[in-house]
């Protein structure tokens, strides 16, 4: 018979997601809870593990004997060590002095629920969950970016998520867009990609495009400039305002010429572009794909798709998270 | 008892080589080729079979029945397909309008020879040898930089050479170094890392240092500027000149920025550099190290390292593309 059901465990900044998943990607049934009030690692595992096993026993599951695993996407999760490492965006994650610390989640779940569990970063959760849920399906080489408040990235080689020596890799975000002259990253670095293809990269361009062409009109000229989000963006490109338009080409153009080079890495059969930003569809689509098309080689012109994600947005997290556990 | 042999080819612009290779790296026998002359494919064939024939037959071997397989490396080799692409170095892999064409090597070689045959290019054989014999013994994420006429790449991940989706993975000397300003690439694109870290960039480099600070002394003045080499380069740094020591420090630097970003992708243990290029020593390992620990996030500095290659120079090349036949 087997185990019908895995877990998906999304952990973010301001929530934590979780649900049980069939094989064939049919949410059984989810929660969440909020954790943006707790500082404390021994409170969270106990709303976890409280809520993990409330999951676990709806009868349309059946208890911890039809569950498989346990998959875990989380910040800065590592694979080969089953740890959160320094992720700053997560109060509870943190030593006694109040930084970042490593936290050593695959054991402790494991401990309190009995069931073996993975944990590694949600990008690479999202393309493990790509390739057995959505887009990906059947594809054994491509690279998954997530554009969200940052860039994430899950790289597929083999039909196997790339995690490199350490488990960290796949931090596509962080290289390098803007050579020196660039925008200083959260990461500490100059001119990276996250600075400008993420939320806040694209609010940030429009600011500035704003304020060098002081004449030029604009419906985003009516939102105070400080509180312009890359949705605004978006809406007022929808609706042909040239201004808010020429912000994605910049965006697309500068995406475009990184995935150029990561085609030269791995060359993958698709890119496949997840999460908020992507939803502004050909706006962003048509500069990316013309940058690059026009910095490929010209053994792969033509040849490498870029095309939407195709795990439903609120769901896909879990997905993700999810997919991972099939392969304990 | 098995097969105790493999064979190695390397199949360059200017000579064939080829030698029969027992399992720990000793090489039994080996010859070369002269093809500079040779413009037809059936003319270089007959000279490849005839040779291998030879070779195979030596007492130190003692024919085909000891010879486990083939493995050719060349450039534009694609591991997928058995072919050489569009290679425009080779003159007899053209067709008959003299433009370059597709080669089936792998099926030519087969049917001449019946014994099994792999092809890829010149960068993957090097860091396929360096995994089995070379300073990658005991790795499994590494990256093979290979510093010539050119810059190439070689991406081990899992143990495995990484080919991608239609073999042509790893070309990291196309990756771009300096956007929109940079050199013109004989690929057609611009800024390429080849342009700036090859045998032929650094000689470019120092000519343009040269030129642009016309009243600093230096050795290299004593050579009229378009003979000028990057051996000539590294001789004056070695003897302490001033101005080729600061090409080196440049070519460094833009080569440990570009590392930076391949870390980014597949968080290798080490980068290992390979050809005429990394015998510089220290003259180029030194700002490569400080640009890409520079660049590096957070996770990786003083974790990834950069180390030079052990295959032996003049076998190198027979070595490893003897190590991709032990696949077969």
């Amino acid at each position: 018979m087997g185990k019908p059901f895995v877990v998906g465990i999304d952990i973010g900044g301001q929530s934590t997601k979780l649900g049980v998943v069939d094989a064939r990607g049919n949410i059984m049934v989810q929660t969440s809870f909020d954790t943006k009030d707790i500082v404390e690692l021994r409170v969270y595992m106990d709303e976890l593990v409280k809520t993990l096993n409330k999951l676990i026993g709806d009868p349309s599951v059946g208890g911890k004997e039809k569950v498989k695993g346990i998959g875990i996407g989380a910040p800065n999760g590592n694979y080969y060590k089953g740890t959160i490492e320094c992720a700053p965006n997560l109060k509870w994650a943190k030593d006694e002095y109040g930084k970042p610390s490593v936290v050593y989640l695959k054991t402790m779940v494991e401990g309190a629920m009995g069931i073996p569990a993975v944990v590694t970063n949600d990008a690479n959760a999202a393309a493990q969950g790509e390739m057995i849920y959505g887009a990906a399906k059947g594809m054994k080489n491509f690279i998954e970016i997530t554009l969200g408040t940052g860039v994430g990235s899950g790289i597929i080689i083999d039909g196997k998520v790339v995690y490199g020596h350490d488990g960290f890799a796949g931090e596509l975000g962080h290289t390098t867009s803007v050579r020196r002259t660039g925008r200083h990253c959260n990461c500490g670095k100059i001119g990276c990609l996250e600075t400008y293809a993420s939320a806040i990269g694209v609010a940030r361009t429009a600011r500035e495009m704003l304020e060098f062409n002081s004449q030029r009109p604009s419906l985003l000229r009516n939102i105070p400039a400080d509180d312009i989000t890359s949705k605004d963006v978006a809406e007022a490109a929808a609706k042909g305002d040239a201004l808010a338009i020429d912000v994605f080409s910049f965006t697309g153009r500068l995406l475009g010429e990184a995935f150029a080079d990561f085609v030269a890495f791995s060359a993958p059969e698709a890119i496949i572009l997840f999460g908020g930003l992507a939803q502004a569809g050909e706006l962003i689509f048509n500069p990316t794909v013309e940058a690059m098309e026009a910095n490929l080689l010209q053994i792969w012109k033509g040849k490498v798709k870029i095309i939407h994600s195709e795990l439903p947005g609120s769901e896909a997290a879990i997905l993700g998270s999810a997919a991972l556990a099939w392969e304990l």
